[in-house]
C-alpha cells in the first residue's frame, strides 16, 4: 500500500524531470574516480576562518534577531549590500529591488511560478542549465531552443523563435553552462533590442559573472537594457530581470542567492517566496554579510580567480596533449565548465561508459537539451567541470579521458591509426 | 515602464494572496504596541551558547563539508536523528523517508506542487493555518472547509465534503493554529477511517506537538493510521503524510523542517525540492544536528514548555481577569496560540482599530478563513499568541486588550452598563 502512491493519489508525473543525473552524480563520486561531472567550488578555497569568525560576532551580538523569524525580502544589510554591488555595473538598484532567495535555484523556481502557466512558451539557449529546464519544467513549460555558438547565443536566429510568443528568454550571458562561451557585445545589444521589440521579458542568470579569468568584463543585459532604452533618471530596469549568487564566490552551501527586478516584480516574487519557504535563512544571511562586508567579497574573489584560472590553463592544456585532432572544445574566459565536442559519428553516452572503467567521469550533454530536435548534436558533447580538482587529478583526469575517446575513436574507425 | 510589469507582462495574480497581514504586522512592530499578533518564538529561550559551540565545531571539523553542496534530500545525520525521533511515536521510519525541508513552509509548498492541479479540491479546517492557505493557493487549490469546536475538526461533519473529493485533507491535530485546539483522540480514529474509506489522504501538520504544558501525547495520526489499518511489519504509513519543524524547537532562523512519507512520495519530493531550491543550507542541517545531539533539544524543550507553560498561564489569568463575560476563548494545552470569540454584532475588524489606539495587536480572523461562507465567523474571531512577549507584558497587554474590547461593547450596547 505505501509504495503505491503514486498509482493511488494519481502523484504528478508530468513536468517532473528524471533523476537520470542524480544517479549518474552517485556513480561519479566512487572514491577512484576522477570526476568532471559535478559543479562544486572548490572547498580549499572556503574562507572557513572567516565564517568562524562571522559565525562567532552574530550570534555574541545579535543572536536573538539572527535565529527569529525575518522579513520574506531578506535582512537589509545584506539587500543594500548587493544593491551597492550592482550599482557597479551601471545598474542604480535599491534595496527594494533585491529579493534574497535560497540560492538562485529559488529565483528560477519563483519566475517559473509567477510567469509561467501550462503550455506556456519559454525561450532558451540550446544547450542551457538543466536545473533551470528542471524548475520550469514543473510549471509546465514548452521550451523555444535558439542554438549558440562560440559567441553565445545566435542572436541572429532569435527571431523565428520570438514570433512564437515566449514567455520569457532565459539566458546566461557570462561563461555559460554548460558551454563555458560567453555572449559577444554586440549580441547583447541584439539581444536586449529584440527583447524590446518584441516585448519579451530577459531572465538573465549570471552566477559566474565575477569568475573572469582572462579579458574584460563585458557589460550585463540589464546594463545593456537601460543604456539603450534611454530610460529616465531613476531606477528603471526595463525588461531584464537579473539573477546571482553567492554559491560560487562565497559557499553554495549556504544557499543565498538574489533578483535585482522592478519593484513591482519583487512585491509580487516576495508574496510568492512566502508561501514557498517563508523566508532565507536569518543567521546564514547575517553570517554571509558579516563574511562578504568590508571588501573581503572582492579581495576572496581574486584568490578565486587565481585558482580556477590555474585549473582551466591545466585543463586546456592536458586536453592539448592528450585529446585526438578530431576532438573540439570551447575556451572559456571564465566561469566553472568546458564543453567538448566529440566527432560525428561518436556517442557521449558510450564514452561514459568507457571512460567510468578508466575511472574518469563527465556529464553527457543530453540533460543540457530541453528540445528533442537536438539528439544528435546532445549525442555529440559533454561538459567538463575545472573547479573542483586539484592540478594533479585534472592532469590525471583528462589523460585517462584522452585513453577513452582513443579507444571509442579506434572502435568507430578500426581501420584508422590513432595517434 | 518599469512599474508596468504586472500589466505588460501578464504577471500571476490569481492565487496570490495579499498581503494585508504582512502589512498589518508592520504595524504592530511599533515599539509602543504590546503585539500578541505574531507567531514568533521567544528569543529567551534560543540556546545561543550551544549553536555557538556547533557552529565552531562543524567549522573546525568539517568546513568542506559545511560550506559546499550537499544532497537534496538532507544532511545523512539528521535524516537518521529524525527518523529516530519519529520512532518514539510508534512510527516505524527510515532515514529515505525523511526529506529536510526549508522549514515547514517548503513542505506545503511541495505539497501542492506534487498533488494540485488547478481547481483540485483541498480540505481544511475553519480556521486553519493561513500560510497553508497561501502554499496551496498558488497551485490553484478550491478549498473545502470544514468547521472545528473545542476538540479540534468536527469529523462528524467530514463525509459530505469528503464526497467532493478533496485530493487531500489539511489537518493540525496538535494545539492548532489559529484555534489553539486539540483533536480529541476518538476523532483522530474517525478521521484515519474516513480517510482510508475515501481514499483520501491526510496531510499531518504538526509544528507545536512537542510543545504541551498540560494533559497527555496523543497519538498523531501518522502512527494511528498505521495500527488502525494493521499493515505489515515493515515501515508503511497508509494515507498520512506527516510534517514538522525544528522552528518551535530550536529556532526559526534556521528554516529546517522535515516530512515524513511513503518512500515513493520522498522520491517525487526529492524531485520537486531539487527544482525548487536544490538542497536545504548544509550549514544549517549540520548545526542543527550538532545542537540537537546528545538529548540536548530533548531537555531544551522541556525548558520551552515551562517558559511558555507560564505564560499561557499568565494570559489566561488576565483574560479572566480584564474580560467581559460576553468574551470567551480557548484553553490550549500547549502550542503558541490562543483564539477569541466575540458576541454576535461585535466585529474583530473594528476592535484592531481601536485595540491600536490601546497599544495592543491581534490578528484578526479573517486570515485564517479559506471559504467565504465564513465571514460571519470571521468577524466575530481573533488570535491571540503567548509565546513571545514576557509575564509583565502579556498581563499589560491583556489589560489595555479588555479595555478595548470594553469600549467597543458599550458602542454596540450603549444601554449596557459594562463591568
Amino acid at each position: 500500500m505505501s509504495t503505491a502512491w503514486t498509482a493511488r493519489y494519481a502523484l504528478r508525473t508530468k513536468g517532473i524531470k528524471s533523476s537520470a543525473i542524480r544517479e549518474l552524480l552517485k556513480i561519479t563520486q566512487r572514491p577512484e574516480i576522477i570526476s568532471f561531472a559535478g559543479g562544486l567550488p572548490a572547498p580549499d578555497v572556503f574562507p572557513t576562518d572567516r565564517f568562524r569568525e562571522a559565525c562567532n560576532k552574530v550570534l555574541a551580538e545579535q543572536a536573538r534577531l539572527a535565529l527569529q523569524y525575518g522579513a520574506t525580502e531578506g535582512y537589509e544589510p545584506l539587500r543594500e549590500m548587493i544593491a551597492r554591488h550592482t550599482a557597479r555595473y551601471g545598474v542604480k538598484a535599491n534595496p527594494e529591488n533585491v529579493l534574497i532567495t535560497s540560492g538562485s535555484q529559488q529565483a528560477l523556481d519563483l519566475i517559473g511560478k509567477l510567469l509561467i502557466n501550462p503550455g506556456d512558451r519559454v525561450l532558451v539557449e540550446a544547450p542551457t542549465y538543466l536545473g533551470a529546464l528542471q524548475a520550469f519544467g514543473v510549471y509546465g513549460a514548452d521550451y523555444l531552443c535558439v542554438p549558440s555558438d562560440n559567441d553565445g547565443l545566435c542572436t541572429d536566429l532569435l527571431e523565428p523563435s520570438l514570433r512564437f510568443g515566449p514567455k520569457f528568454m532565459y539566458v546566461l550571458p557570462n561563461f555559460q553552462n554548460p558551454g563555458g562561451t560567453t555572449l559577444a557585445e554586440g549580441r547583447r545589444h541584439e539581444l536586449v533590442l529584440l527583447a524590446d521589440r518584441y516585448g519579451i521579458p530577459i531572465i538573465e542568470d549570471d552566477p559566474y559573472g565575477q569568475l573572469r579569468y582572462e579579458g574584460e568584463h563585458l557589460p550585463p543585459l540589464i546594463m545593456v537594457d537601460r543604456q539603450n532604452l534611454r530610460r529616465d533618471n531613476g531606477y528603471s530596469i526595463g525588461n531584464v530581470i537579473y539573477l546571482s549568487t553567492f554559491s560560487k564566490t562565497l559557499a553554495p552551501g549556504l544557499r543565498l542567492g538574489w533578483i535585482v527586478a522592478p519593484p513591482d516584480v519583487i512585491t509580487k516574487m516576495i508574496q510568492l517566496k512566502q508561501g514557498a519557504d517563508l523566508h532565507t535563512s536569518t543567521f546564514g544571511q547575517m553570517v554571509a554579510y558579516e563574511v562578504a562586508r568590508d571588501n573581503f567579497l572582492d579581495e576572496h574573489i581574486k584568490l578565486i580567480r587565481r585558482v580556477y584560472g590555474e585549473r582551466r590553463n591545466v585543463m586546456l592544456k592536458a586536453m592539448e596533449e592528450n585529446f585526438p585532432p578530431e576532438v573540439t572544445w570551447t575556451r572559456p574566459q571564465g566561469g566553472l565548465f568546458l564543453w567538448v565536442s566529440l566527432p560525428a559519428g561518436m556517442n557521449c553516452d558510450q564514452l561514459f561508459q568507457v571512460a567510468l572503467k578508466e575511472n574518469v567521469a563527465f556529464v553527457p550533454g543530453e540533460s543540457f537539451y530541453a528540445g528533442n530536435g537536438f539528439a544528435d548534436e546532445a549525442r555529440r558533447h559533454f561538459r567538463l567541470n575545472f573547479s573542483n580538482a586539484v592540478p594533479e587529478q585534472i592532469r590525471e583526469g583528462i589523460r585517462r579521458l584522452g585513453v577513452a575517446i582513443k579507444k571509442q575513436l579506434r572502435e568507430l574507425h578500426p581501420e584508422t591509426v590513432v595517434r
